[in-house]
This record gives structure tokens, sequence and C-alpha cells, in this order.
């Protein structure tokens, strides 16, 4: 069978860094080697700068994004707490399912879908909640939401703990947890980092890590227990097994970020935003309309109205088979109405704008 | 800095099959693509064959080892449920902690460490249980238990699950779900089955699955929502999206799958056999003592006493240093006394068993 190389322009995952990949296919380190252990504390070096935080317990878990979803409420929400949900689009909805399964009293405040978060809102809906959450960069939608007003906003009502969902936007847009105010924070590797998916890098400050639920329902999840693992106390003695870290995964998490940092993270941010400007531009050039307001547009990933009278499975189908280029159809009621284009990472760049431009003019003949 | 190559001889991570890692550096495929669909479904299908299962439901878990047994308790333990663990090693102990989690009332059925699960005490524990559950191939001592007689006793006791760990006996010794009776496993990839850490083989039976919990307090292992994507129903038609599949590692699970089965999976087992045999004849011959009583040795994992007056520790580092020769040190209280050297995958050959003979009896002076 001849191998197939795919443009990867969905909502993820992306094509890999070449960084990335040369870390997947290094020769494996033992999970406790001394030198794996060195590549281990320097992801979470680089996962600081990332995130835009100090704080001491940032690390990759060890599986995707939605584990760190599942991670970032098993550890904070108690039985009985109130958890406010900023709901603008499907991981805002999933939010409130896995909160309920940790036995939250979920307050969901909907937002129509293709418009932000509105921190007024969010932060009215509750007098005084353990935790309130949202997403940064909805990618069921395309939508970016603010994160800054919105801490801003809980800090003001009160002393909730502020978790975050940056899956989409980490290595790609604007993020600074600390001064955004943000306690909790979890992403993945597959979109903007350009790392295969199967690690979720997370964060988590002192302030919140002090009210954690002291033995959470999943031992997989438990950050009192992975601390032991990834050295929170400083220094490379005394580790403890928790369990083994998949180690190629995160040597190309840590090749990635390498490439990332030495680009330079506005550098990498202001790529995105210009290959994003390029791609939307083009696409109303071509006579498509946007789903997102020109403020609120996320540039790593677009959602585009399917025009009437086009088959948007069909399209998607051409482009796979005729051009190798992947984009994602929309989400629930928007499958068939959206499709949503990710440049993300490595495809953040000019060539894949010109591709996913020309292959999409040539399917709807425009 | 100069890329390390080890020789990895301790508990697992493993080297990988050259193919495993070929199947990681392949270009990315989406985790929706109908090419990547294909590589699951055969994933699946290549899983039932090493699993020895017909299980419709046997599935790469996007999470490592841990995270499967996780899976096999969060789906099939109802709050009350009375679990009996048989404990006979480090992970027999996890299992305890994670049913607990649960809501189990965990009946735990202590064993020596070093010595195999007695299905009789096992069944004695309790008259009726919900689950039973027991490790296949003991990671922390070295011991294989007898699987069949446990699923017979099991059976002839009543109506309760059987779970078994097999992380470390699967793709390396005799594995027989569907005849032993297993209703519920989980494994690893990182050990026989010669693939890099990052995904937990799981089989669960329809009997085990009519009785799971509806709504399991993890999202992320919810078996009812996963099968949505890996295609239960059959077919590659409506494949839902629940997370995004860790599809590098899963490509790469593919082929260490399709090379074991080539070779022949009682192929497999005769060469983890015999070159568990040579080690430990070869560990004889030097004059260090078994931890195991020969009937319950696995062959894949050998654990050897430190002799007294050695240093466990100086004796790995040199290991390390000047062979690149990584194998384990004992657990909880084993940990300065114990070695554990493992042989699986692609490591189980007579270049590695010389090499480790070597390197430990040029270390020890032997």
């Amino acid at each position: 069978m001849p191998i197939t190389h795919r443009h990867l322009f969905g909502p993820g995952p992306t094509n890999p860094y070449p960084e990335a990949t040369e870390g997947l296919a290094r020769p494996l380190l033992g999970h406790l080697d001394p030198e794996f252990l060195a590549v281990m504390d320097e992801t979470c070096d680089r996962l600081r700068q990332v995130w835009g935080t100090a704080n001491t317990r940032t690390l990759p878990l060890s599986a995707t994004g939605s584990a760190g979803m599942e991670a970032a409420f098993v550890n904070t929400v108690h039985p009985g707490d109130v958890v406010v949900v900023a709901v603008n689009g499907l991981f805002g909805q999933r939010m409130c399912d896995v909160a309920a399964r940790c036995g939250a009293e979920v307050i969901p405040v909907e937002h129509t879908w293709g418009t932000p978060v509105d921190p007024e809102r969010v932060v009215a809906a509750h007098p005084n909640p353990a935790v309130v959450a949202a997403v940064h960069a909805e990618t069921s939608t395309g939508v970016r939401s603010d994160i800054a007003a919105l801490g801003e906003a809980v800090r003001a009502a009160g002393d909730a703990l502020l978790l975050v969902d940056a899956v989409t936007s980490i290595g790609g847009i604007e993020l600074r947890a600390d001064d955004w105010g943000v306690d909790v924070g979890y992403a993945g590797t597959q979109k903007c980092l350009g790392v295969a998916p199967g690690l979720a890098p997370f964060t988590i400050n002192d302030r919140a890590f002090a009210r954690r639920v002291q033995r959470p329902q999943s031992w997989y999840l438990d950050l009192g227990l992975l601390g032991g693992y990834v050295g929170e106390a400083g220094g490379s003695g005394g580790r403890t097994y928790h369990h083994t870290a998949p180690v190629a995964m995160v040597s190309s998490l840590h090749r990635a970020l390498g490439r990332v940092l030495e680009e330079g993270l506005e550098n990498v941010w202001a790529r995105h935003a210009e290959a994003g400007q390029q791609l939307q531009q083009g696409l109303e050039a071509l006579g498509l309309e946007l789903f997102v307001d020109k403020d609120h547009r996320l540039p790593e990933l677009t959602t585009v109205r399917v025009p009437d009278g086009v088959d948007s499975a069909a399209v998607r189908r051409t482009l796979l088979e005729r051009y190798d280029v992947e984009i994602g159809a929309g989400v629930g009621e928007y499958a068939g109405s959206l499709w949503r284009i990710g440049l993300m990472g490595p495809n953040a760049r000019p060539d894949a704008v010109t591709l996913v431009l020309g292959a999409l003019a040539e399917t709807l003949g425009r």
C-alpha cells in the first residue's frame, strides 16, 4: 500500500512540525531514564512559556485534550459544587457533561453558536460558584472569546476558580494564563502546537491546587499522584512511578515546543494571524460567507457557510480525493451547512492558504 | 546533543519493533479520514487476535495501560458493588484503589508477593461479588497467574464478571480471553507488543457490556460513547466524533500488530519463552537467585534477587552509563533487593540475552 500524505486543513489534527515527527521516531527512552526525565522537565518548562504561566504544576497529561478537560474537573469539583459553564459551542456543552459526572450542580450559560462568551452574563448566572468554565477558542464554531475580560469579571465577582479550555488556542493565538487569571487550563497537542494527538498540556495554580479534591474519582488523572512523577518538588531526584509516561509523544512535544519557542511565540502568533487573515479574505473574495463576525474570528480555524445548493460532503470528498486536502464539516446542527478550515502549526503559512483556496475555488467552480 | 540509543531491558517500555517506529513517523492522517478509519478497523481486528477474543468491543483506548484499568472499573462497577481483587503485587493493589474510587466495596485477597493468584481463595472471599479482578502477569514481581483456572472457578461460583489485567502478558505469553472466561480485559502497548507507551488495548464482551454503568464517572473512558467512533455497529459509515484519536500511536500499534501476526502468535510466544528461559538459566549460572518459583515465572519479565552487599542502584547505573542497558529496580519493599529484567517484543532474542547477561557479569565481576 502506498503511504498517503494529506494536507490536514481541518479542525485538527494538523500536520506536525517536522521536529515533532523527528521526536516521535527517535530511539525510545525509558520513562525513568535520567535523559528522559530531563526531556520531561524541559517540556514542562516550555509548556509554561506557551501557557504564559509560572505554575510549577504544568505538565503534559498522558491522554488527549478531552482527558485534559476531565482532569480539570475531577481535580477541582467537589460533589455539590456549583459550576457555571459558558456554552457557546460543542466543547462548552461537553464541559457540562463532564462536570455533571463529577457531581457538580451545573449552570450552563447558553450563547448563540458563533458568538463569543459574554463575561457579564456568565458572572450574573450565580452569586458564588466554585468554578467558572469557558472555552478560549471554540473548535466547533471558530470563535475566540476574551478570557482576559472573563477573568477580570470572575475575580471581581467572587473567588470562583476560572477553568479554561485552550485546546485550539495554545501556540496559535495570544494566551497569558497568569495575566488573565486562569486557575486551571488544559489544551491539546494536535492543533497549533503541531504535534500528533495524544497529550493534554495542563496547568493548575497553587490556589486551585489547594482547593483540589483529595481523592478524585479518576486515579489516572489524580494530580496529587502525578506530581510525584513530574518532579513537582523540583530537581530530578526522587521521582515516583505513577503510570508509564508516553515517552515518544512527550519527546515529540518537546521537540515541537523547542521549534515554536525558537521562532518566538509572538512571531508564531503573528504567523497564524496572517495566514488566517489571508484565508478569510480569500474566502470572501470567492464569494463565500464567513460564520463568525470579524471581531471574534479565530485566525487558526475559520468557519465558512456552505453555499446554497452545494453538497458539503461531496466537496470535502473531492478535496480529499483529488487534492489530498482535508477540511472539516460543521458540528451538530451545522454539520451540513458549515466547513471548518484550520491553518495550524506548520500549516499557518502562505502555501497552505494558496493551496486550500485554489482547491476550493476549482472544486466549487468559482 | 547526540541521540542516545538504550537497550530497554526493564519492565517496560521495551524497544519498539522497527515497524512500530515506522508507523509513528508516517505522515499523519486525520482521525476521521477514511484511510485512518480503515487502519483503526484493522487494528481492532488484529487486537481481537492477540486477545484471543471475538468481542466486537475490542479497541485501543487513547491513553496508557493504567487508563485501561480505570476504563475497566468505571464502566463495570456500580456504586456499592462488591469487587473481589486478587492482590499479589503492585497492580493488584492499584486495582483496589481504582475500584474504590468507583464506589465499590473492595475485598482484597492478599497473596505473598512473588506467588501466583490462588483461585480457590479468591472465589471463597465472597459468595456473590459483581466483579472479580486479577492480574495475569504481575509486572511488579514477574509472576504468571493461571487465568484459565481462575475463570473456571469464578464461573463455577456465580455470575461475577472476570476482569483481567493483561498489560505484561499480551503479545508475549499465551492469552485466550474467550476460552478463559475473561469478560473485561485491558493491556498496554509498551511491553510485549513492542510499541511505545500511549494506548491501552481493551476488550469487553456482551455480557459485561450489558451490565455496564450507563453514565460512568469518566466521560473520556465511557465505552457507550466510544463505540460510536470505533464503528461498533460495523461498517465504516456513520462514525461519531468522540475525542480525537491519537492517530500516530494507533498507526504504530497497527504496524506492530501486523508484524506480530505475520510472525505468528504462537511463534512469538515461543520466542519469548525461549529468551526468558535462556536468561533465567544464565542468571542462575552467574550464581544469582531468582525471586519466583520455576512454575510461575514469566519469560518476558524476570525478577532477580540483588546479591548481599551489592548496591542495586549502582549496578543499574553502571549498566545504563557503560552499556546503555536499562534494567528495572524492584517495587515497594523490594525496591533495593530485586532487579527486574524484561525481554519483551523485539528484545525477546538471543542477542538481548547475551548482552544483558554479559553486561551484568562484567559489572558484578562474576
